[in-house]
């Protein structure tokens, strides 16, 4: 009941901002509509897709106001790209992976099972030519994507019992979805998908033993503590989960040089803001859920991170053989780039944090 | 005899930048003068500074145009800041750890010993707090600073022998600057700074027993692998270093809001830009070091990282306890803060890239 006449009411709210945003365009000033994927305020994620909205508004001088639509307040979470397709939106803020029904490879654009961290996934995108092959899947769709931002690497799921090995998760029910979830199947689970407000109640009732969904920041305000105790990490289903804005091309490609380069400085700014954001605040709503909650933080046992590692081999190798030429592509790419930026990760990052956390205590 | 003609003839460009800007200014269009402390096109971050310049100039529709001086250009490198403050340069892009001089609580701005990686420093310095203590500080000069890049961690040096233990440090003639030769005085070394062109020299003529520069992408360039073939990792002494962009603060302050935003997105732009094009090229380069010349790519041998870790300790309780206000509230900021951002590095990105190193292989 709250839901749908705080629907009604976004609706009307809409309206109202296209009728306010008529006189506008008449000065040259546009108003564009950006669905997102999030519930308004969404920790990190929704709060960012509105700040992205703000920073082109006020970076335009308001040339080009953008219009922030929460899930369900224009259309429904998953209808978002439709959106832009069909041209109810200019732009829509999610993930692609969401968007797997209509290219596979869209799936490497936010991460995959052992795949890159936000920063290999960025050097990717914008100097080892992922960029382009985004492009030429999303061109078939005529809209343009960028990345908008990146949760870092997140947490493995909250479980009802503890996980001793690999034969402890088998049958076990888990919601975790996309990529990752073919992992969890592989190493035996029951593997479903639902949408994040149900979750709870699925814990509670015993439908799920085990639910997965973002990290400390989001999962907090979800109470999934309350049921299930045991906070598993890493996550090496989902090593950093990036945003996309996607923009109707025609239109974007309309606009003036400099309002198309401020949608992509504010995109590229964005990433790094999400990013900070997770960094700084997945640790205080993780002390939170330590010490009001007593939450009992765990690591995977170490069978289960290698049957994890060989199935989301089998996985990705799936779309290396894929018969869709540019999920074959998109899949080539990324491989091969993994193993050019793994090498500075594991050759000087990971060697400093390893050090640090070892011998540095202030 | 080159390098003085480049500069004149870099100043006579100067020049005409500034009669052309004349007519532009009539329209309300400023032209404004950054001044760098990299040499022309030097790889990472030169080509930063000028492709920052030129984004500010593209999303501004040249409303704000940006003319880059290299090193030397304008004014010395080690001059940019000062050039800013008495108003021959509206904007310097450079390393607050330059500045110490001017206050040691600077160098936090940049990278530390066993400080923070490049994620942990924007999540401090937009979520916890410390871009306000950078503003603090630079208010004392009239001027604003801005993070415009990450290098990522960096490489540990080149040594012409092999260090087995701390007894090799003994007495070791090393070149390497700021915080991090302190780190390594404390260990033995006898330390020296020098300008980047005087270092090859140095080396070969048996001046130097080693050398610190920056990474792979940048040392390549210098032919130290001919004389050092021992190339350690990973850098204990920059775990990242930030670069800034400093603009002078009422001329900032003048331009209108839309202008302001496009400067600070470009600079977070440019944060993720420039630590993508060391996490991509880093890479590359090692390869060419690796399978071109020769180099022997080694690790600090565990006795070494922790003894660095205590002086490291030492050096920065000392900026703890410094005399200086703000010096020790940017030291006290940088060490809370740290002590929240690692926990989601150590407790989650480790991990995966732990698990990723040890059960993946693709």
């Amino acid at each position: 009941m709250d839901r749908r006449s705080f629907i009604k009411k976004a609706g009307l709210a809409g309206a109202a901002a296209t009728t306010l945003a008529a006189p506008a365009i008449a000065q040259g000033n546009q108003t564009w509509r950006m669905v997102t994927t999030w519930p308004k305020n969404f920790p990190g994620l929704g709060v960012g897709a509105q700040r992205l909205a703000d920073r082109i508004t006020t970076a335009s001088d308001g040339r080009l106001t953008i219009q922030v639509y929460a899930a369900g307040e224009l259309v429904p979470p998953l209808q978002s790209l439709d959106a832009v397709i069909d041209g109810s939106a200019e732009m829509s803020h999610g993930a692609a992976y969401y968007w797997q029904n209509k290219s596979q490879g869209l799936s490497f654009f936010t991460g995959v099972p052992y795949g890159m961290t936000s920063r290999e996934l960025t050097a990717w995108v914008r100097y080892l030519g992922g960029q382009e092959i985004w492009d030429e899947i999303y061109d078939q769709f005529g809209v343009q994507g960028f990345l908008s931002g990146d949760t870092g690497t997140q947490a493995g799921g909250w479980f009802r019992n503890e996980l001793t090995g690999v034969s402890d998760v088998q049958g076990l029910r888990f919601r975790t979805p996309g990529l990752g979830g073919r992992v969890w199947e592989k190493l035996g689970a029951s593997v479903t998908n639902m949408a994040a407000g149900e979750i709870f109640q699925a814990l509670q009732s015993g439908t799920l033993d085990a639910a997965e969904f973002v990290g400390p920041y989001n999962d907090l305000a979800l109470g999934f503590y309350q049921i299930a105790k045991n906070y598993y990490f890493p996550s090496f289903i989902e090593p950093g989960l990036a945003t996309e804005l996607v923009v109707d091309k025609a239109k974007y490609q309309e606009l003036p040089q400099n309002l198309q380069a401020i949608i992509r400085d504010v995109c590229q700014a964005e990433y790094d803001s999400v990013a900070a954001d997770f960094q700084a605040n997945d640790t205080r709503a993780m002390q939170t859920l330590i010490n009001d909650h007593g939450v009992q933080v765990r690591r995977f046992p170490d069978e289960i991170l290698e049957a994890g590692a060989n199935a989301a081999k089998e996985i990705i190798q799936g779309l290396l053989d894929s018969d869709d030429a540019l999920t074959k592509k998109t899949a080539e790419s990324f491989v091969e780039s993994l193993r050019v930026v793994r090498q500075k990760t594991e050759g000087t990052d990971s060697l400093f944090m390893q050090a640090r956390e070892k011998y540095f205590e202030i």
